[in-house]
């Protein structure tokens, strides 16, 4: 199928992610390169492990999704191939990759770095080479040793308090300016973020523009949004912001 | 043939685009989706709706374009499939496919949501699967019901004054910081904004660098740009802000 | 094989890229173009030249590389395409193509500016229709008449002072900050950049996060970076700045 898709931290101004796609290309001349993003953050590895775990998933058996946040190049960390849920998947062992490293069917191998290989660049001479030889249909098996103990990165869990609330944390924002939490709350509620007491509603059209709110994401977990603006800005509060649901809307009662 | 477009306001590095992808290629994999923009200011339909107008006749018929910048995602807006001059577009109905709505052969349906689709992602749920059963052939009608009065949103067009002049607006700034005008002016003359006189020039290269000069863009509308550098910065306006086209080349007499 | 790439200062969000893509694929509908960059800063030549000398050779032979970064767009400077080691380049002729027109096979035509062309946008109305006929198979020589001696910019050199070192500069600074120098280091030594007295060492991997290191990099230059950091603002310098290569390692010897 030649499905291969492209997650880096590398910007594209420096050319960088040129090269690589060059050099699949050159491998796989019918390769069909699809561009996830090259926006990540410098070396946010958990921005990249969100984000693959969003989409890994979406796309059909057979696709290989090369995953490059890569603060250890050069290092002894070590370059992986995965294979999980009929998906490929390649990148460095720093937990990129945990969301396809979580299923049950999961292997793993460790890719060799060979001698000619730029210290500075695994990408273009270790990770594309390996996606263009797995979206050719090679076997994992052939592209190195069983790797034994991967590197697993999890979002923190949301802790439910005796007094029936539980708490969490933000865990991302995205471009929006959402704050996007560990938190899941089917039924509803209401979420506090320090002095901020904000509903749980169906959809941002249910409110005014302006208007703090928070709505179950597409993720399914708890997002704290202004309509037509930022919460982050709003609430001046990021990545890693204690949250507390309380799992009933909480009403203001006067003294 | 399976070329389907891409437009959003959803940058990349969260994976919501990544998301769309896969839900594309796991529908259709021998799509072909290419990227127009994920840079669009979020929610900034004014924008999206100049870009579609600039790019969606240039490709050829058969092509799908999905264009999703929808601040109204989970309200009552409707999401809407459009055919038209042989192209098929998908999106919200908020005014984003307006160039296409004004052909005479338009025809729009509008696309059930389905009761699981996220109520913040109508992108992934909604539009996604529309475009790909539409590139794979299905028919508009397939899609979903006559859609009667879908939102059209219309460049402000420029008036004719009683001494000859025309007025206008700066209705767009883009990434040169070039001011891009609703003046059409096919013959030439001088453009006034604030206290700057402009003439019409050929092109940038006809003026020195650093130079204020207008010139006839790309879409046959009149731009201020300065060579080598950003007429935005300049001059220290942007969008919605006043010009008057003078027709003839004006000159300044000594008093 | 229908592989066009495409690298441009446009930005995505004006939608000029998208005007560019559509006319690729109007005229030859099984192409596939693949994005290199739309973020190089707006008429920043130099910096095309060196990600296209990153790339360019990377894809098989048959690619054809579309480089738009044209501040004379509308002016006498000359649209060309070239063809140089079984691949072709399409752009103006202000350098950006250099990486090419140093190969000894190369062959340079002159593209033909039809009347009709806008004068602020070649990429549109001759660049990507060019593009799209070499893939098509044209050949060069059916595109225009030989262009006899197209500009070429090359990377100032490094010299060797009488005292044995070299000096060089800076020559781009790249997403991470990395201050990628002209200097060419096989065998290590130390990196003078006004008071900071820099080691070259084998990876980032071999510093501690925040110091300040020297590498050669994946094109073999040497580059100023810091672990989990950015060398430009630690050095706050940028490109230009003048550095000075000792080969050995230089060690600070106490008074």
């Amino acid at each position: 199928m030649g499905l291969i898709t492209l997650l880096t931290d590398f910007g594209t101004r420096d050319g960088y992610v040129g090269e690589m796609k060059g050099v699949i290309y050159a491998a796989l001349p019918d390769a069909r390169v699809v561009d996830i993003s090259h926006d990540i953050a410098p070396q946010d590895i958990e921005a990249a492990r969100l984000a693959v775990a969003r989409y890994w998933l979406r796309f059909p058996p057979g696709t290989v999704h090369l995953v490059i946040v890569d603060p250890g190049v050069g290092t002894d960390r070590t370059p992986i191939a995965v294979a999980s849920d009929g998906r490929a998947l390649v990148g460095p062992d720093n937990g990129v990759l945990s969301p396809a490293l979580l299923r049950p069917d999961v292997r793993v191998v460790a890719l060799p770095v060979p001698p000619q290989a730029s210290a500075t660049f695994h990408g273009r001479d270790v990770f594309a080479p390996a996606a263009a030889r797995l979206a050719a249909g090679a076997s994992l098996e052939s592209l190195g040793l069983t790797h034994g103990d991967a590197v697993v990165r999890r979002t923190p869990e949301a802790r439910r308090l005796p007094d029936g609330t539980v708490a969490g944390e933000v865990i991302l924002v995205d471009r929006f300016g959402n704050l996007i939490t560990n938190l899941v709350a089917p039924r509803g509620g209401t979420v506090v973020l320090g002095a901020h007491v904000v509903p749980i509603v169906r959809a941002y059209g249910d409110v005014a523009p302006g208007d703090l709110i928070a709505v179950v994401g597409s993720s399914g977990l708890v997002e704290l949004a202004v309509r037509d603006g930022s919460a982050q800005r709003t609430v001046g509060a990021g990545r890693g912001a204690v949250v507390v649901l309380r799992p009933e809307p909480w009403v203001l009662t006067p003294a």
